[in-house]
């Protein structure tokens, strides 16, 4: 059973402002929670349709109908249940091998698949623009499938953080040098930019390495590659030695 | 202004039966849509709120009001036109070069990715299994941003055509050999399997060569890549050369 309150502040979750005041955050999906439970991340509430989850202490979780958990989901299919988490502090940046800078991504999905990938190639450190949508929302929890537990994320001022850095800052544009033919350093900073408008030109000033991902087909078409395939090639070639 | 039977029609071909009884798709917003019209594919008709596409004639074109294209579209948020195009009949299927086939993708947003990083990576040939979900699906085609018109696409029986084809065939695994190192040739056929189950057992047995994306990130996770994701770097491995 969820009570009208618990509803309320759920739901009231899935928007910045309350998630900021409440600093709480949820996660939806047996894999995805489990990440979380497994992590440094600290439990609010689990509520579940199953009787699942036997680590999780009886005053942490509670057995809900499907009908309940229709009602606190963001899903359209709900899952089988969701855990509200307590929103961590940041930690400092680490400021050491290869960390990723987003400039102002927008999509949540982008988000999510970008940690994602990060997770897999070993990226410890992801910078996020002020405008970069945030971590905590639903959607980017959903496909990250994870790996917000593992990389550690901080939203920053990236224009001062770069114009300071004394790593090599990386970035992908049309007019850069081969990446495939690229000495690609252990060390640095690559920046993906916004779906629409790439890197913003203000860092573009702070860029110290332009790189480009060659295109193969058709090539008077200007058409351009979605961020996260994008950022998946780049890492690729940075971490395939 | 739409008719009536104009939107019950737009509306249906939301459904792939609707699109094949009808053999029509639609497509939206100003780039998609130039591609397409830049393409081999016949417009039906087109809508649109502005005063553009000044190459389209008169008796194919209606200008309509925000309010009628809401009737007719598919998107939460409409662009500013959607135009009906006659779907094309298959063409014979290029068996050369790379191939790229697809063992029931599901997710519409990733086989619009996939079709986009093909046309990118100059991929002519998708060969989707008849469970993959229908290229002219609104969301797929949206998706594309217009590389649909560049790419031929076939749905056949995969497993009867993998089975008879003499190029080689490549899949990624847990346990395939590292792609980084591993000598991949100008011409064969890459197979990408499902979001939740990877390469069905059938196609496995017909792989000759398993190839395995290395992980360089927290070793004991199991977690997989995005099948969009990995698509990006297994067709950047094989074009960088």
């Amino acid at each position: 059973m969820v009570s009208k309150n618990q509803i309320k502040l759920i739901t009231s979750l899935q928007q910045k402002k309350y998630r900021i005041a409440n600093k709480l955050f949820f996660a939806e999906g047996v894999k995805g929670i489990q990440e979380l439970l497994d992590s440094d991340f600290e439990l609010d509430h689990l509520y579940t349709t199953q009787n699942d989850f036997d680590e999780v202490s009886k005053d942490k979780k509670t057995i809900i109908s499907e009908n309940d958990l229709k009602k606190i989901t963001a899903l359209a299919t709900p899952n089988s249940c969701l855990a509200v988490f307590k929103m961590p502090t940041e930690k400092p940046v680490l400021e050491t091998g290869l960390i990723v800078a987003l400039d102002s991504i927008r999509d949540p999905g982008n988000l999510g698949t970008i940690l994602r990938l990060c997770d897999w190639f070993g990226i410890q450190q992801v910078l996020c623009s002020k405008e970069t949508v945030d971590v905590y929302n639903p959607k980017v929890v959903q496909a990250t499938m994870g790996s917000i537990a593992r990389v550690n994320i901080n939203y920053i001022d990236l224009n001062a953080f770069l114009a300071t850095t004394k790593l090599p800052i990386f970035g992908t544009f049309m007019d850069g040098s081969n990446i495939y033919k690229s000495e690609l350093p252990k060390q640095g900073i690559i920046i993906m930019g916004n779906e629409a408008n790439g890197i913003s030109t203000e860092l573009e000033k702070l860029v110290t390495c332009r790189l480009t991902i060659p295109r193969f087909g058709n090539l008077q078409k200007t058409e351009s590659l979605n961020v996260a395939t994008a950022t998946a090639i780049v890492l690729s070639e940075f971490r395939r030695g």
